[in-house]
């Protein structure tokens, strides 16, 4: 079960899709693979990354029940619904199956810091024994959550056990929560998400680790064993050689159509499809993907 | 099946909870007798005000089928969903059931006009056979639907059968879609929603009737008939002596349990439960709409 | 100086243009004294509603000088701003000339409980020893505020001695800041907009009167004063009466072209031009105004 | 006076303050030079992160006027304003001060393309002889701007002649107005924003350079002359040099502080001050700027 010592990389993973947008089920098994293989402590499924609003009630649920199957990691499943009766339908069946716990992202409706907190009350009451993340994404949520309602739900709320942080600005956030923690208040989990754009400041700033889905897991996997270990130069010059293409993943709109094109590209999962309404790569879109390989290969071999 | 000929009423259902959050299957056989002997022409269920979102997908569809049982007249599905998988599978589940047709809002994150189209196209195909009522309600949808987008959707799709009108300002649009359909471009029905508050007008401006869920359905019914029968005088005479319920009940956020507050009081429903998150009336609310209700009683004695 | 016993009808003013989009000074005046005439107990200028946004920061001042000048009621000058600077040059320039006190709507972009009171500490500050009234209309603003953010500012800043108040659902907030106040927090005023949609219910739930536009501002004061003599039966017929224009003119988007048309109807201003962008009455629209207005006139009469 | 050739790097200037909030017109002068020695081609003051919204109408042409006076390249002025009325009054100053041309962003309440293409007609009406640049930013106003509605602007209005395109996903939408121009559209200027995290792409879809206010805007003017000069390899070697502090600084809602720092770092403007309300920087942020800074030393030496 996820708890607050929760730490690494939790791979936001992606729905592998056929051309004809049936869930392509050998690319999820190998691509569960892949992400353990590349440094992954934990996946994240049904994220926002995932596709999850696009698959109906029961492919979710038999995607949990493959990906937990699979996995030697612990797997946290995304529950984020329009009500609460669907939201514990996922959430039960996902922890019946064997899920680590459930992420729950804020509706866009609510406005102001009792209504949030409100929520997440609800929420948890819903989720009953299932730990929870809370997802903190402003830029698609639409929420802003500040410092103080955070920890009133840390406070109330046992079974939230993870923060996935990913607000702007980047870091002051995690500073407070952090200095919070120190002084007394429960101290939780946080993984960050922006594509990892910001994972070494993150770290430095009292993160435990990434969940993000960049399409190569190595470099948070890397990264965040480098600044464990004390080796900051080495963490830098790691995140410099990625950050080119961190940084064009991170396109909003565009990014989880690169994602899909590289782990393609990879071998990793068959076809980088996406369910409609979905971004399509044009070709020059993909060159400048394969440009940017090109150039990331030769800046990580220059570090050997 | 739903055709472009709808008119009258078409009531949007509540869904009946009982206290402790379940669908209350006696209330709503009795809340589809009741529409029906008040006047509806058809029933719209799974709407915004039916709380849709707090269903899960097994409850939708048995709601769709006790409905569509009991009723006698055509019963409109609302399907608006997060991806077009979830919409897919509830709309053939219903059409199966007997629906006469599904209804769609379009998501939020619709920002251009040609979004919009394509969104639509996308619903289209994704429907089917299915005939399907355009949902047109920028205040919750947060989405303009400007008139040559309407009517782009209308040349394209052919199973765009009807629009729900619900758009500010209220009037101009019915106008001119009115306009085109008279100069050639194929007419569909308009419904009108806003909870009644502009029924008399929408409909001299050519709308076809009412899509709404005023706790008072005989209202609109009787509007609409003295309106088609030519007695404008009679149907400002009903529209008036309703107005200062309809304004009340029309409050955003309250609007549902008032207007389950009053079904329970004329006994069409057992409990004026709502799922969470739900407004709940407050005392001060309640003899509000006690005194309005007996006043309102009043001043239809005096038109007889 | 405006405090916190502040009552009555301040109606909110239009700012009458020329058809060349200048303002036009005579209907300026006559405006002032019909207002006054009908029993406004205050004015606003400035408003959302006098196209604030729409005039340069010269016309903003000469507006002001202009009104001051003719009225013999305060008179509160709406200064919201992009920017503290601005807001502080016509705050003192409004004072100077003997504005009563001044009007500040939150920017949209504030978002939590916290950045909503800082915001008002820092407007506080800027507008130094001016009074000034807090507006409250998330419809327009974006800006959800709840009662204890209410409170704080309250609390906290002396100078906030009004709230205008329209928010929705719109009755509960009223009766919770009364029995704040009740409780011991500082009592200010509290006067109410929607355009007098639902006044009554306000009264009733402790609001010290009206601050709207409706073109009919004699309607506010007979309701208010009515109530205030306890007579509640004439209050719900006065305002029953008006009630279908009253619907009519709360049309978001178009309301303030019904009320400049029918202002200028009524002879009070000269033309019922806005300035761009904003909307003009279609004939269609005008016909519905002088309909509802004749049959206003018949149920009016029929109360004497 | 600005036209459809301009290129390079427009530097989106800064707005100085001393402490105490005045500003500080010593800085401007210097911020002037500055920009010009790192190889500006034109300046743009004003805009969003010259915290326009911030000033008072006096001080906003009091600061066309000096950098005006001062500037040895064209000199564009942000004229965004709630109404046309002060867009003209500011553009009319600025223009006859001697400004080249103006910058024009949507305001945040359109939402149609055809609200859009209206606003844009109005606004080069008001606007005259004065060129101005669409600037399309849709993060922070909210509009989203597609292709054939800045196509129909461009048609309609003569005197647009530059887009300042900061719109995502980044990249297609340059693509697709150069297809456009390349098939008879009229061709204007596309100077680029984003901070500068996507310049040399954006070259190379067909960008003209760029228009953001990087505190190093030598990157970009070297990147920008690399890439003219097709000297690709040398351009992405400057580009990922600067890379990380790019990303930093384009954090929203820290980054114009973030900016301030290193311009005050580097001697440019005498203080880092922001006006109210406005970000500040915590010890942490500065350490890590402070680091970035030296770590990007070397890497440029490197270079060498």
């Amino acid at each position: 079960m996820l708890n607050e010592t929760a730490s690494g990389v939790f791979t936001i993973a992606v729905t592998p899709f056929l051309p004809d947008g049936s869930i392509d089920w050998d690319s999820v098994d190998r691509m569960v693979d892949f992400y353990i293989a590349q440094g992954a402590t934990g996946l994240t499924i049904l994220g926002m990354m995932g596709e999850a609003g696009k698959l109906t009630a029961e492919e979710s649920v038999a995607l949990v029940a493959r990906v937990v199957k699979r996995s030697s990691v612990p797997v946290v499943v995304g529950v984020s619904a329009p009500g609460f009766a669907a939201m514990k339908s996922l959430s039960d069946a996902a922890m019946d199956l064997g899920a680590a716990g459930v992420m729950v992202a804020p509706p866009g409706n609510l406005k102001t810091d009792g209504q949030i907190v409100t929520y997440y009350h609800n929420a948890a009451k819903v989720l009953g024994d299932a730990p929870f993340v809370l997802q903190d994404f402003p830029l698609v949520t639409n929420v802003v959550i500040p410092v103080p309602v955070i920890l009133q739900i840390v406070a109330d709320c046992p079974t939230c056990v993870m923060l996935k942080h990913e607000d702007w600005p980047v870091l002051e956030k995690i500073s407070a929560l952090r200095a919070a923690s120190d002084a007394g208040a429960r101290r939780i989990s946080i993984l960050c998400g922006n594509g990892g754009l910001y994972l070494l400041e993150e770290m430095l700033r009292g993160a435990d680790g990434a969940m993000t889905g960049f399409a190569y897991p190595e470099m948070m996997a890397q990264v965040v064993a480098a600044h464990n270990a004390g080796d900051l130069s080495h963490a830098r010059d790691i995140f410099d050689a990625y950050m080119p293409m961190v940084r064009y993943e991170a396109q909003p709109g565009l990014g989880l159509a690169i994602r899909k094109y590289t782990l393609a590209q990879r071998g990793v999962i068959a076809h980088d499809t996406l369910r409609k309404p979905g971004a399509t790569l044009s070709s020059a879109s993909k060159a400048e993907v394969d440009a940017l390989a090109h150039r990331q290969k030769t800046a990580l071999a220059a570090l050997l």
